[in-house]
């Protein structure tokens, strides 16, 4: 069975592993306050070039979205999302578990406009609707699209207009910067959002996010945030050896990228065969419109997910790839289709 | 100036007032543990045809909605309610605050339909998704439409169908239910959701509102929850007096029949002078579609909201009648017109 | 039967009756912003001498508690409490409700010390404990005893020491203000806190809280805090013509004082027949220690609390007078005692 | 250095490492819905004898409190606890974070007596409070104590009795089914309360507890809360794997009964030198008393923590063993002492 159902089946990385393996013998201060964090932290505001960011590792994504969020906002602030958001689609309403209203807008390809933003700024008109406090987006999107740099700064500058915040769920964030489409070095990145978070888990790493606060204004206190919601690992010494080993000799980055080339060429492959896509492939993701009569034959090879029912004959399908993906599996699947 | 904004710009119906008086020398017990909520509680009961019924006065509209809503939910749990649901739109994110995602459904006037329910019930597949648990809607609607029996019937028991609670806020009930579109008496209605309150605020009261919990599953320990939200009145007698006194001699409806008479009268009016509607009139709102140009005249003599823009040239209005909206303004209206 | 059981127990003073009376022909904006709020605020800033206060009038004591708290404190900050305090004891878990722990300190008659509030900041060593952001006590406190002005000072100084918010529940405040015991003037008091309330409830309105944001930086966007809460009246003239009505020739002060002098004729008749009391008595609220043998007498006659069994023998209890509180009853009391 | 500080310092016992490293190669369902969690799954229920329980593994024992008790409250319930809960002290108000109340009680030894309960439940006593709906305890307790047998199912009989569920907090459970004084075998133990959670983190796992529901009231829906709060790891596959070495051959129970071997080791020798213990030795922890004037030296050569400043120049300080604690470290720590 071929598997492109998502970037989270796998361990991770067999250099993860062994890092984890390295740290056995020795011991550690709990809760992230040990050297391997400290170290992964430096690292990480080297490599995305903000000295001054307050790095905290966390273990997941939904965890990471809930405490920032919650962290950033005060009681009567909404956030503002695409209407594919995984906040809003995906994590059981835990961003209004902590309290606050999500405002969605629908788009065409998973990125946000400045015009979608505005428009539901202009709608909350008084103090008997919740106030947009922030805008969440990821990076790259549920759709597995980019956002360019000018696109990015353009959403920080009209956020800041109207004092709001601008939060980057980077769960595939490595994927983003790796795309052949994307105008933007980590740092060049790192200097538009107000925080943003490097997703560990789907990509290499056994499981952790590194959530980076570039807004000094944004990190007082931060770790009591994080604690009241579960979210501070005992031993946090395993976040940071992980981290430490992605980031060395830009791993990180290799494996999004070998992943992206490989989505690549499945996407030339089916193109070559006629297939149509529901949205281009910008990154790992890729999403072909297949005939819904195709489906029980390629379930039976392939592991993947039904996306969208298009019209009675036709559905859309999302293959994911992996560094771990490999050109044979390739094969197999543009054999199969 | 004429006023035709909403139907809580007066203190209350003199009736009530002198209900509120005549309190004046005696002393009570606290937070509702008086004669005036016992009977009142015992008139409602009688009116709405439902002996068992647990009936609590609560000060406000927003509170009553968050408090139900809150108490009748699991922490993972969902409302659906219509997309112009005064809980989406109206009150500052209090459901998504006390921490509920709301899952909404857009109407043609304001009436959820039960295949819009079913939709986003099938949406909500498995644990990654907020569960719904609770169908809101208003009788009358933020529209002024009025669900027929059979309709709501049909509502409850898909929920019902579901494990869902069906819940009705009334904040404009006795408008709904004195409508001649309406085709349920008081008990009828009552029968039918597992919850649902009698708006005072908006038909002739200072303040209040009568929450009827009439599924006993729902009941336990609401007392409780009613103070801990903060809505737990300490001189609850105040709202037991008003009640009393507007559910003596049919008062309450009959305030309401005649909010509802002028509307139509109003909508009359408006037709013969070939006005068009954007939904029909049903109760006490009317909303006559406008030239755009003629709104600072109207609005120089009329107080009203602007409701939709419909076009570069044409928008909607809403005017709201009540007991006290008399003839002669209905008269002055249509002149201006 | 003579009522001494609290100072809610009647509608209201004649005075504030009349008020709500004089609105009844007129027609008023909504949610507050009417000229019987702003009067009522531009009263209030006058008599306490605040010329930039922020005031919001609240329909219930326990909803200000829990909206100014929500409002003034992040996701991670915990409130330092006296162990009586209403919000602590009897307010449901309130404030937790809305996220927040509550650090107690037991007290000698319901006041805090400056030493209590430093040893609870100096328990909370770090980020594994929720991080003290406000001190919250009562003025009278539930015991009726009053802060002195170089005491209210000391707390306020210590609050800002630590960044910590000083917040005021002022259900009582008339009481506290017109204690003989008491050494400020309403704007000596105003000038301390970072926010307080002035209660209506408990001293001559139908219902409602005046709270005034004195700390500039507290303030922001409020009203959506408030009506997020379900704390925005519809009919928000009703406080505003109240609020007028007691603010007018001092009444507020006039009731309060009235009952001090009742309660203190109390207290003098009940020393001379050789009672002794669990705390003394400084402003409406008298708490005798009683034999346990003579509850059933005195029950029979006087509605009251039992306090606290202090022997098998020995139970103290709580009288409380009201502007209301007759001589004649007092008198009637002393000859049961 | 010798490490005393904690039971979280190290990585992970050899056999849960090399489990992780097995899982390389292969691919997994996503969110815990794969064969080892399955697997493992099956192994506690066979280990704990409940044949029927619910068995979720999450990554760490704060989310996994609040997740846990935020499902089995209604909004208005409060948690009965020892003054020394971990909930209550060292996890930054996570448990009011989700709006619940802890009622604390003060031990001898962090073991909750039924009496203690009680005072509490009796003093809750209407809806001006919040409602007691749950005791949490710790098996082993913050002070290592141990509950016995009829300990714990007196305490169970009496939530019972009151409507409450009993939750035991064991992320040192190991440490305590294997104390010389605990008389109950896992199933035994497994048997009394409504849920529990075996701790792994702090016995031989990166990381990872498994919360299990016995009370099938309590199982609705479970998995939408964890997702909810952010506990739903992604590779699920980690904590399956990981509980399943450990629970293989008993290695659970045989580096927990290590541990405590080391510990009675520790505490023999440190009496046979005179010293006092401000709590007898029951499991994994141990807590001499010092003088203060000893505390620099020790310090300088083990890592511990202190506990309680008990006069001007004694102090308790807490020394925890694990199963890599070395009989050449204990002979070194008495050799300082």
């Amino acid at each position: 069975m071929i598997n492109l159902m998502n970037d989270y089946n796998q361990a991770a990385h067999p250099r993860v592993l062994a890092a984890i393996e390295k740290l056995a013998d020795r011991r550690y201060a709990g809760y992230g306050l040990d050297e391997e964090c400290r170290a992964a932290a430096a690292d990480i505001r080297t490599v995305f070039g903000c000295p001054d960011g307050d790095v905290h590792l966390m273990p997941g994504g939904t965890l990471t979205n809930l405490t920032a969020i919650a962290a950033f906002l005060r009681p009567h602030q909404a956030v503002i999302a695409p209407a594919t958001a995984h906040i809003y689609v995906h994590e059981t309403g835990a961003i209004e578990a902590v309290g606050h209203k999500i405002l969605t807008a629908s788009t065409e390809d998973g990125r946000l406009q400045p015009r979608q933003i505005e428009k539901r700024i202009e709608e909350q008109t008084d103090e008997h609707m919740a106030k947009p406090g922030l805008v969440y987006l990821s990076q790259s999107t549920e759709w597995g699209t980019v956002y360019r740099r000018e696109e990015l700064t353009a959403l920080r500058d009209l956020c800041h207009r109207h004092g709001m915040v601008l939060f980057v769920d980077g769960a595939r964030l490595g994927y983003a910067l790796m795309s052949e489409r994307c105008d933007m070095s980590p740092a060049e990145f790192a200097a538009i959002p107000d925080a943003f978070y490097i997703g560990g888990t789907k990509n290499g790493l056994l499981f952790g996010e590194a959530l980076v606060i570039v807004n000094a204004a944004l990190r007082q206190d931060f770790r009591y945030l994080i604690k009241q919601r579960g979210g501070l690992l005992a031993k946090g010494f395993l976040l940071g050896a992980q981290f430490r080993a992605i980031f060395e000799e830009d791993l990180y980055f290799c494996l999004a990228k070998t992943a992206n080339q490989t989505a690549e060429k499945l996407t030339e492959g089916l193109k070559a065969k006629g297939y149509a896509f529901e949205v281009p492939t910008e990154s790992n993701q890729v999403f072909p419109i297949v005939e819904a009569a195709a489906l029980p034959r390629l379930e039976a090879a392939i592991l993947f997910e039904r996306w969208h029912v298009l019209t009675d004959q036709r559905v859309s399908i999302r293959f994911v790839t992996t560094w771990a993906t490999t050109e044979a599996e390739i094969s197999q699947v543009l054999d199969l289709m």
